[in-house]
């Protein structure tokens, strides 16, 4: 079989690349920063250390449902290597972040409007809840499941929250356990509970096509 | 048995410091091995770095309900800083080990004995499936959440899994759900069913006293 | 109120110890969260994690002069281990923060509120700049020489700064060089200029007591 | 002289790669996996975290040497940036498993079956030893020389060990030092004995062609 | 828009180099050493851990400027993922290495010959300062500003500098600050003082073309 | 001198606190640098940040062996947290530094005066060698078994070697081998030689009372 061009440029690359798919780590890199291959690096600028992709929200009118919007090294590329990212959260009154996970970073919630109530649960089944007032902050330690309730009548709220890591990756529970065809068996006997209500339970959190 | 005042201080030291062994991060340490706070160095031999804690499972009459039987720095103090650990998982026929998550490390099963359905999800909510086989390994990225499931008729299942920390955590799902007290209305709007659901749920993970 | 002998020996152990929690590097830690020594854990909850410290900035009138409100370890010891930090950054009209430099941690900067020029410059000395508007973000790079200032006529200007430390630490460049009785000679060479202006720019910067 | 069109590639992947080499890391990843360059990620399933290589020795004639087989990046790519890996070690009677060290990693062995005399030697120069059952297991701390010897009469040993990294890496003293064709009065020096000694050693440990 | 071959090829590179560019680490690497993409190894001998820059040095007339002789991982390719790398400093009598601060990694100085005046200042704003003599070492922590001064009336110092990096980086205090064009007015409220002394001072630090 | 019952406590737990500053590893710190226990910060200065220990060697007759002199974190308890340190070594003519790993760091050795032959051998069992200059650097990688020969007929050589990390540790492989009473049948099989051969090298290396 022959090979074009293309291909055998393709296999070479990777190779090369092998090798060094070790890669990664968010901890210290040996560059002041870590641009894009490719990046020429004299039309480098301010820009590159920029993100705008916020500033829509702001004197926006508040979303409907519970909203994120992250700012991490995939939105704002400049973050690689910095340990550090953002993301913005935006909730309705009387609406919920579901219990989730980071799993590489811990989550440190600033709340700059409203109310809300916060929890985690730590690796000895030990609930810690608080109310939070704007201006207050709460932390949720890496890797442990919380969530957030804005449990205001009438008023949105909204936070702002800082990772440890420029991916700090998310996995929201009920969407990994009800939304991903995890077998019902093996759910009902997780959840002690029968076929039925796992059925149930599914139907809110439709697999993405 | 009176202790002297000066062996009351030790023991006060002891106790403080022992949470602090804990804390120097699970990477590189500056010494051969740590050993806990007022141990006599002259005395310690191989037992220090021997565990035993696992040598009555072997050829014991397997256990009737899913069973973990960790070797963690906890129960075994000579791993602190060695950033390695492990659990032995025994599974009767058709037995769940349910969805859950370690914080701190990848675990590495390896299969002893048996047949196991084993799963887990990323943060893309992709859900990855394998059916292995005695002597077969899957690896359960860090911080994702799986499962396993020995979907044998009769035959029980063993595995042995490691872990790239000392203190990897676990973080079970349906315990850390539905039985930890967190409020039944945030959780049915997490889950989009309703209170009577939640509820139901509850009953089967009792919150420890 | 006297304290007995043991109370004063756990006050010892306690005020020696705590340097050390400070220790454990930035990166992994082998547990949920790191408490202050002689912590009862049984006491713990949810104020342990939270932060109240910025909750009075929140519709207070702003400062004259440009001010720092910071949330780090030392302020919010729950942070111990978890590799974040906050500072909340008020700009009045025309001032500056000057050019410093954070040894532990890239600044990732959210504007708030108002306009800001910022700027850093690299290891080769290139100067990067940059003039945000609300919602706007930022990132200095990690032990880099950055800056902001307050370009308005009229209005004020306010920050959120995240650090992937919990203890990012702060060198302000012109108090450390010409606060700090560094030798006039040596600041002289260093500058090149003469030993009249180092005296001069001294002045500015009166060492602390 | 002129460039092939292929060494021109060659060449700017050399360019921008360089960069990049800075690489790897045991340590955290900022993705849930690290897959090889060039994998379609839509046709990733199960079996790229599924490692059957060690299915073949379940079950199957002891071997009459003593044996390793390893489960690290190598064989089994998924545990790239994983921070474990494994080694199955087969031991007939009487056989031993030289004086080694391994450069990136402790080793945690579990013997599952037989009996092990093992021993490590710290950087004071102190011996530890132990006498194994199956069932139990032994850490060997990073970097430190270490060895096994079954010292059964009749019966073969078999263990499995944890690594707690993907590529802990293997020095085996003897053939180190004296397969590798270092200057025999070098080692006449080191090991204070005559260049005959030093060359009968070395007939056991033939250089690789 | 056709894109030429060579550009789909780097296109090529792009893609696939992108999610491997999250990189780097000083920390632990997965193998014994990293080489350059497209070395061979078969030809890779003792030169390629040898660094020869610093031979010319030996014996040679002293410099009449205040010199720096770098081997790091840019000279010195072998060093890349090593975590150590050093520098000769090379004092005429009355010279001066200005303040500076290392981003990312400690200095420890060892003064082979002459003396030398150092000093450091915390992140407290507490100045550290030492006069040393042939033989003695200075420790200049991590992301500090740091400097040292021949004092002698007629003899050169030299002095050779390990960094726990195999890429350090530099931040030279005056030149960054006066030489890369920050705005005289930024400047001035920094520094506390006239737009007409900040011009002066950047006299002596004229920006590079 | 007697010691009141105050002193004795905060000197037992200045003793057992000790072993705990090592734990910390050695990558980043949360604070600039890192005192011992009990140190009073009001009266911490320069001298903390110097060592002395080498000064002797200046200008002082060669020793007649060869001979190491460290300045680490055990000598110079500034470098803890610093991840660097240093060791000084002397070559009489004709003098082996035997083969030997250090675990916790790669070693960057610069020539100063003489020459040397120098050699590692990699996990692939490869010798690297090089025949060094005064003023050449020569890099072992971490982990990996080493050695340095002073092949002059007459002439002592100097080096000085740079470690990243505090505390490398030391292995020296015949001493660690044949000096620490490991069974000699089990060395005997492993380096495939008779028990009498295995004795006589052991009287080379008699163990520590």
């Amino acid at each position: 079989m022959a090979l074009t061009v293309e291909q055998r440029f393709f296999l070479a690359i990777l190779v090369i690349a092998f090798p060094f798919s070790a890669i990664s780590g968010d901890p210290d890199i040996l560059s002041d920063f870590v641009v894009p291959p490719g990046t020429n690096n004299t039309l480098l600028d301010g820009n590159f250390f920029t993100y705008t992709g916020i500033r829509p929200l702001v004197n926006s009118t508040p979303p409907t449902n519970f909203t994120v919007t992250k700012a991490t090294m995939v939105e704002f590329p400049a973050l690689n290597g910095q340990s550090v990212s953002y993301a913005v959260l935006q909730y309705p009154a009387g609406s919920v972040n579901p219990p989730h996970t980071h799993p590489r970073a811990t989550e440190l919630l600033f709340l700059t409007y409203g109310i809300l109530e916060v929890g985690f649960v730590d690796t000895t089944n030990k609930l810690f809840t608080q109310r939070l007032e704007a201006g207050d902050m709460f932390v949720f330690p890496k890797g442990l499941v919380h969530y957030q309730f804005n449990c205001a009548d009438n008023d949105s709220a909204m936070a702002i929250s800082a990772f440890g890591s420029a991916a700090a990756g998310t996995v929201s529970v009920p969407s990994t356990v009800f939304g991903t065809n995890i077998d019902d068996d093996i759910l009902a006997k997780s959840f002690k509970t029968d076929v039925y209500t796992i059925q149930k339970l599914k139907e809110g959190f439709p697999p993405k096509a």
